[in-house]
């Protein structure tokens, strides 16, 4: 192991930036310094043992002001030992999947000590990143230069750098060439065709790749769907046993696509290797804070935090609060429908057209709160999501989407149910569901991807003309590169997007047998979304990490519940429909528990359908359970030699006392 | 390796018997040379390298007629080896639970080289039959003497045997002392004490102290909802709200108490160490046929057998045969509630002595009819498990319990709930629910413990006359022992002790609103079912084998369902109390929209309760987390070695080329 670390201690001569590290302008010199030197810095000595540079013009000469633009890269054989580290799963000789070690590395494929592309670039700039984020205090009191900014030993030092002002922004470098080849191949011609899922894995990583695999997924799925729902449209089909087809369809089908889909996925994400990568060794993600101590996992040093406090926090304060903010958003709806009215009844006395204006004045007010109320609490998920202070990122993510996720499903849904459990108005219902699920659908794709590009190329032309050079798109020296690219916006993840699709899917299945055109109407924006979040990810944002994942986590649960919740929805609105109702004219009381018998009956179906397909092909199945097995057997390899070697020990000890 | 297989070449002086093997009356010389030849065969020669010694009287004398029990050991060396490849967890000496490996042995606590009680009996006897089972046919093509009993290279040739009908029995000996030890802490005084868990273990193995600790629990569980029935009973509550509050209280508890034997059965099989112990690299069961060939997994021969046919199997035969089966018992309650009517008409009509009898007749018939139907069901249910060939035996166990247990259900609850949803008849619901659940409870104690014991002592007692000693239960020749124990009967597996806590599961929950006396009953039958159960198994069978298991596997999947029918149930049935009804005169909709969202509140929080509460505590995780995280490592660690000796063998090819 020694001489690996001290095998690339020379400076190397080719050195390939990856990442861009941004510091405040006003940073000091002493900090800069310091974090220079802690990020070059040997491992043994704590730091990173990574490669740094300041940003500076082609041409050598310094630029005007502070330097505060740094890059950072690794030379080849630190990023293998890094790669070892962060434990990547690559594909080996004989095509399994194994765990990457620097010491193996001969055995895995595409493998040659001057391949440099061995691991992908996305791959190369998580491993900086993790590195990175991963440099913590020793015994530093705290950051030089800014005695406000305390650290303490095992801080992330990053982490402080970031909640301190002094660090700006850490992200990874496009790469011009092989983002053009992603670029044509994505969305350069106008044909249908597969999305590249395995080009944007290599490009963006797991995370991002998932997402658009699900996206061309659910699409697909969706097809059936419209199909079956286009005759009701076009030949007005309002017969009862057709609706209840359809219904019935609707609920199996999704809940046979929820299940494929975790099959697909653990195909995929066994080609990438993340379904191997063990996620519960896990480094705490950076802003996990806690007290210095042994992980009884690794017994290695890092911070430790009571669970039980942190159950603490969940149960006894984010819960409630939750509950809160749902109660005021039901009571926000309710004021929202008393607007309603009472704007409808002023409209009837005295009719005008400032009353007209009026009629809209309550949608309008409700969007506008229904929008604040949206970015408040999210700021205040988030804040309590942090403060609950999980260890690992996936599990802060996690307990962060389901805070949002009941929100915005009431916010989203809780208008509709009232119409349709309440008011008992189908025809408002379909008219509100249709104009909701359209106008949602244009106004996101605008705001989340057309306009910010057309912001970016504006800004992108103003700040080359700054530049001082006018040629677009080519050849831009790395300079140029990184001032314009850090001045992009940065791309929060795929929370909005599958959010969307969340949405989207309630949509569909929750009143579907109301509205069946829905489905059509989801498959057509899927497709420009596909177009639309890929030229967002491609051209209007900085590049993200790469974060490698090996499903789309708690959204599956999420897609299950709303498909759970679907079912009883959708045979409540069989039940409430005229049509039904006329097939019971004596007793109401039969026909609801018919319905509620049906219900119970489509319910179990799913229970059934869901324990009865298997979460991962037999092939991966098996797969997984030879490198158990393997990895089982190397432990007993392992503790043969030891007691192999205590055995010689003993027989020494016993022939000293002879 | 090869040194300590060869290490008990020597027939070990101090033999002591674990099994015994018992022949046909009229087995052939021949063959049972060529069985003790295998069975005592190196391993490398495809044997099981066993001791085996022909049971003889102490005084060396021969018996009369032909010789055809065999008494089954090993040496203390052989037993570790086994150990080794059955794959067992025992405690080392840091109080982790390790695989035990023979080179690793002295890392493991209280492992001595004269320790011969390192192993517990039950573990000893499991290796045993474990490497009998799997002494395989080389390339014998039938077995000797016997023409007609085909074999073939991979085929168990112990279940060979059995199947002819040469062998008759294997079977594990007791040992008496302890077994005397075990009995006195266990049921011999009369003190309330917890059941001697650890103890039951070491004697009988994990399954059955497994099941005697769920026992324990079940009964703790259900003291609660007895002490909140009684005043229900004492006070003749009818009152609406205590009933449902009576319900809520039961359906949450059931979901907590389910949750919590998870973790408390976690912490047990930790202990044990069988929760560590991989099943997924388990030998086939001994059924299992198929062509030899590759098992993809361990990279072993093995036989093979495709997944798909299995699949068509079980869906296209097993599953409409068991929805035949339970069509048909449904008729035959039809017809049974049919001939009730009748008969309670023909009494009516003409009173007499004769028609009163006649009264009795539909309900014997119908008792009769429905033990009949189980005992062919259940002959046909193992037929087809057996014939879907299932790799596993716990894959074996499962497909049969479902299918026994979903017979079971409809048999035992159909009538109930035909009373209940269909005449409405809430007095006639209690009254066959008490009569059901005493009268079963009181039949089972008697047919499963009692008789059976009374039985097997008279018959000791002849059987002692015969073998001409008349001292009782002490000090028995090891000759006498045998014959004494392999006339007993057997053992048939936890699962009739399961499905009758099952069943009593469902007398307490399904109807519990109904009937809040079922749970006192329940508690006070389980108190002396732990009695019996125990009498049962000491001295009413012959010893089972050992069965290690981390869980009560599918059983836990249907106390979790029946505990989601109770819901149902539940809802429904205070839905239909008159009380109920009086609170609502007017609309009955209203009733039972309020009973169907009540009903779905509860659902919801029993599965968010069962999403919550997690499945194994925090430490026990922990340690799972570590044990892997080591192997992890121990894999990289060998793939280092790996690669450091190729990389020695390259270099040493290029100093030749040079």
């Amino acid at each position: 192991m020694k001489e690996s670390w001290s095998a690339f201690d020379t400076f190397e001569h080719h050195f390939r930036p990856l990442v861009v590290i941004e510091l405040a302008k006003d940073a000091k010199e002493e900090t800069k310094e310091w974090l220079t030197q802690r990020i070059v810095d040997k491992k043994k000595n704590g730091g990173a043992q990574l490669l740094v540079k300041p940003l500076v013009k082609e041409d050598g000469g310094k630029i005007d002001g502070n330097q505060n633009v740094y890059l950072v890269g690794a030379s080849h054989i630190r990023l293998l030992l890094g790669a070892e580290t962060v434990g990547l799963v690559k594909e080996c000789n004989d095509n399994s999947m194994r765990t990457f070690t620097y010491s193996s590395r001969n055995t895995f494929k595409d493998f040659a000590e001057d391949n440099h592309d061995f691991l992908t670039m996305a791959e190369r700039q998580y491993i900086i990143k993790h590195e990175l984020e991963n440099l913590r205090a020793k015994d530093e009191r705290m950051i030089p230069g800014y005695p406000q900014a305390k650290l303490y030993p095992g801080k992330s030092i990053m982490r402080r750098l970031m909640t301190s002002g002094i660090l700006l922004q850490i992200f990874p470098l496009h790469d011009t060439e092989e983002l053009k080849k992603l670029r044509d191949t994505w969305y350069g011609q106008v044909k249908i065709s597969y999305q590249p899922l395995d080009q944007i894995r290599c490009y963006f990583g797991e995370t991002i790749a998932l997402y658009f695999g699900f996206l061309e997924y659910f699409t697909f799925a969706l097809v059936p769907m419209a199909f079956i729902g286009i005759p009701y449209y076009v030949f007005a089909w309002e017969d009862y046993d057709k609706y209840v087809m359809f219904a019935s369809f609707n609920l199996l089908w999704s809940t046979v696509i929820l299940e494929v889909w975790k099959r697909c996925c653990a195909i995929m994400t066994y080609r990438w290797g993340t379904l191997l990568m063990k996620r519960q060794f896990e480094e705490p993600r950076p802003g996990f804070h806690g007290v210095l101590g042994i992980n009884p996992v690794t017994g290695r040093e890092e911070p430790v935090y009571s669970s039980i406090k942190r159950q603490i926090r969940i149960y006894l304060v984010s819960l409630p609060f939750v509950c809160l903010c749902l109660y005021f958003s039901l009571y926000v709806m309710m004021i929202y429908f008393e607007l309603e009215t009472w704007a409808l009844d002023f409209h009837e006395e005295n009719e005008s057209y400032f009353s007209k204006l009026m009629l809209f004045l309550p949608s309008i007010i409700y969007a506008i709160v229904i929008e604040m109320m949206n970015r408040i609490y999210r700021y205040a998920a988030e804040f309590l999501t942090s403060w609950e202070n999980h260890r690992l990122e996936s599990s802060h993510q996690n307990h962060l989407i389901l805070k949002v996720l009941v929100f915005n499903f009431l916010n989203c849904f809780a208008s509709l149910f009232y119409i349709a459990f309440v008011l008992f108005d189908m025809k408002l219902l379909r008219q509100s569901l249709a104009t909701l699920l359209i106008t949602s659908q244009i106004l996101n794709q605008f705001v989340e991807a057309l306009l910010p590009y057309w912001l970016q190329k504006r800004h992108n032309k103003k700040a080359k003309k700054r530049v001082y050079s006018i040629k677009v798109d080519t050849d831009l020296s790395l300079f140029e590169q990184v001032n314009l690219e850090k001045e992009m916006g940065t791309y929060l993840g795929t929370f909005d997007d599958y959010l969307e699709l969340f949405l989207q899917f309630g949509y569909v299945s929750l009143f579907s047998c109301v509205y069946p055109l829905a489905a059509v109407f989801a498959v057509l924006n899927n497709i420009t979304e596909m177009y639309s979040d890929a030229l967002k990810i491609c051209r209007v944002f900085k590049r993200p990490f790469s974060q490698p994942t090996a499903n789309i986590g708690v959204w599956q649960l999420a897609f299950e519940t709303m498909s759970i919740i679907s079912v009883v929805t959708n045979c409540a609105l069989i039940g409430l429909s005229p049509q039904v109702n006329a097939l019971f004219p004596d007793s109401k009381t039969d026909l609801i528990l018919i319905v509620v018998l049906a219900e119970h009956i489509l319910l179990a179906l799913k229970f059934v359908m869901a324990f009865v397909i298997p979460d991962k092909p037999r092939d991966i199945q098996i797969k997984l359970a030879r490198l158990e097995f393997e990895s089982l057997e190397a432990l007993k390899q392992q503790q043969m030699k030891l007691a192999a070697e205590s055995l010689k020990e003993e027989t020494h000890g016993e022939k000293k006392m002879n």
